[in-house]
């Protein structure tokens, strides 16, 4: 008997937020699924009736494996956060008017907190009404701070994105030999993982950087430009790695210290950015060197072209574990990823309640943090060695990397 | 009978200028070089007596692969201008002396048109004292702005970064389906070649950038917020590159609008940044829009994770074909690539005098340029098409890009 499932992406996009479209698709249609359909622009686009049908857009095994290799989301994204049924229940109706026009019976949700969110709100109303319909999430997102799971696919690329480019950085940084600092700004609002990937880039052929300032560390620009004349005694060359979001002991992001345009999303997050900025001018009036402020913005997240195969590899399977989960019953869950071991690497996956996901934050564990607070130790090394390795070539036409779109 | 080789690399990095370096050093040694010294940090560091032998530092045929794909400067850079001999003849005596002492044949530089201005100055001093040594230069710069070659080795490369990240941006920044603008600002003080290079990501699968703003062209920071409110009506998301050099029609940089830090180098240019965010926060001021600043920085001459094949072997090519002149007598010459055909792309090396590149800047033709003067033409397309046609794969070992350094 055949099922029909719809899936929608969710929150910011990453390099292989494709590869899991692609799990759900490709395994929900070798278990008979007779449509796989995807939100548009996620949730907010479901509730307008925006729909693409799997099947009509990606049509070859050529389109198939592109859209594994596509960065950002396929189906468009939002930041739509459904309201609690009992405030406002006209949103839960529509959604569910339109599961049942649509005859769905597995629901599937890709994204971060906020996603799981989502998917938590409605496999509740979903009991609450008696539905049938199974929401599964599945796990994205670039920062790495979901609970429960070992990793987040989106990860793995992300900081081997940080850890290819910082290296370049290092190598450019240095090309004078005279003093010069550079301060590589690196997303993560409260969860200092990717700036901690940073670290990834020492080796034989790499000292690494310099510096690593996380969110999890109150932040002290004095004592900070500190350190950075102490480095310099040693090191023409100092290459930092600071986090958009680290704040002051009083809570204040350093970026909002610099006076530039900001605004606020739907969630209430503040747009973050100039803290590489505003320390590198902080270091250039106090100083005498040379500054340059780098910040990765979206191409930390939407590098396509630098994936890490073992994150794609993982990315695909949590959806087809995700479509699994449906069919055997299971509703209000998010798939995570589970570690069996370090070396030789090795994951499984598992169910977790979407409740326990849902808007938490996991941090960077501050035992992994060295005792100047500004380097990372062994232990996240062996965390997040295994989660880069390997790449997925990019498909390259007319010299440049093709990609799929709706 | 053997002789001696000495070279440097001079001005800012490139992901390709150690590929001409390979071609230097392997062609030397097979023409039956004994010795290939490197100056490390260009003539400053040679005047500082601080060399490098190089088949002390290249020993086998994986460190000869893993120098062509490092990026930056191996032998390290500056930016030091030879004074003119008649004011100053200290440093050329220092030079010349320093050159019978290693018992040099042939010097070359390998750099943009400021360090044609060295080769051209060495060479007439050379001349002058009726010295034999032979002073070639290797084109090097991601700008293309020298004169007499048909481009330039590193500005394929960095073109293809720039047709490759946009088309990532482009995905990313219309993934929410809402207003957005955003502003990538792309290197290129004089010259708009580097910024022109966002038109390559128009194809099959990516509409391309929606305006391209070109340091050729006077900037009006009005009618440019009146274009892109214009173009919101029709796209939602609006994707500019804009040169870090647009200047208004006083002459003005529009960057020196804002108020950040600035400072000049030795050669007087002052440092460019912060264009894209000044214009990013006049949209956002103006226009009910959401907007973000992109800097590629030194990405775009660094992503040795991205490189043109056709690139580096140009480069490599440019190398070789700069010792072979030099053992057959010239001196002050710089190799310059002539373009035989577009389709099928064939090239073939001439040389040319430094003099007349030396401190030259080409620009992009004019009638390359769209009649809305946002645009590129055919023209362009298919000068720029070939030079970004095909991959050197990097060697990625433990999940990240190997590099090679002194």
């Amino acid at each position: 008997m055949g099922f029909n499932v719809m899936v929608g992406q969710s929150g910011g996009p990453t390099a292989v937020i494709n590869a899991s479209l692609a799990g759900i698709f490709q395994n929900a249609i070798r278990r008979g699924a007779d449509h796989v359909y995807g939100m548009r622009n996620g949730i907010q686009g479901f509730l307008e009736e925006r729909l693409a049908d799997m099947s009509e857009v990606i049509r070859s095994n050529l389109d198939f494996e592109i859209l594994k290799r596509t960065p950002s989301s396929f189906l468009g994204s939002c930041r739509y956060r459904l309201p609690q049924p009992q405030e406002d229940e006209a949103p839960f109706r529509r959604i569910f008017d339109l599961l049942k026009k649509y005859d769905i019976q597995a629901f599937f949700y890709i994204g971060g907190n906020d996603s799981m969110d989502t998917i938590d709100k409605l496999s509740r109303y979903g009991a609450w009404i008696g539905s049938p319909i199974r929401f599964i999430g599945v796990p994205k997102t670039i920062d790495n701070d979901l609970e429960l799971t070992d990793h987040t696919p989106g990860y793995g690329s992300a900081a081997k994105y940080i850890g290819v480019v910082m290296k370049e950085i290092i190598l450019d940084a240095r090309v004078y030999g005279t003093p010069y600092v550079t301060l590589v700004e690196i997303m993560g609002r409260n969860a200092g993982w990717l700036t901690a990937a940073a670290a990834l880039s020492v080796g034989d052929d790499c000292d690494g950087v310099d510096m690593i300032c996380l969110p999890e560390i109150p932040f002290h620009v004095d004592r900070f430009i500190d350190k950075v004349a102490a480095m310099q005694k040693h090191n023409q060359s100092v290459v930092v790695a600071v986090s958009e979001g680290v704040k002051l002991e009083d809570g204040r992001y350093v970026c909002e210290l610099s006076d530039d345009v900001r605004s606020k999303d739907a969630f209430g997050h503040t747009n973050l950015t100039g803290t590489a900025r505003y320390l590198s001018n902080c270091i250039a009036s106090s100083l005498k060197t040379k500054t340059r402020a780098i910040e990765l913005s979206t191409l930390q997240r939407c590098a396509g072209h630098v994936t890490s195969r073992t994150d794609i590899t993982e990315a695909y399977q949590v959806g087809g574990a995700a479509v699994k989960a449906a069919m055997e019953g299971f509703t209000g869950k998010m798939v995570a990823i589970q570690r069996i071991s370090d070396d030789p690497y090795q994951v499984t996956t598992m169910l977790v309640d979407t409740a326990d996901v849902a808007n938490k934050e996991k941090k960077v564990p501050l035992d992994w943090i060295d005792e100047n607070r500004t380097g990372m130790l062994q232990p996240y090394l062996r965390y997040a060695r295994p989660l880069i390795q390997a790449e997925l070539p990019p498909i390259y036409i007319d010299g440049l990397v093709q990609h799929i779109h709706l």
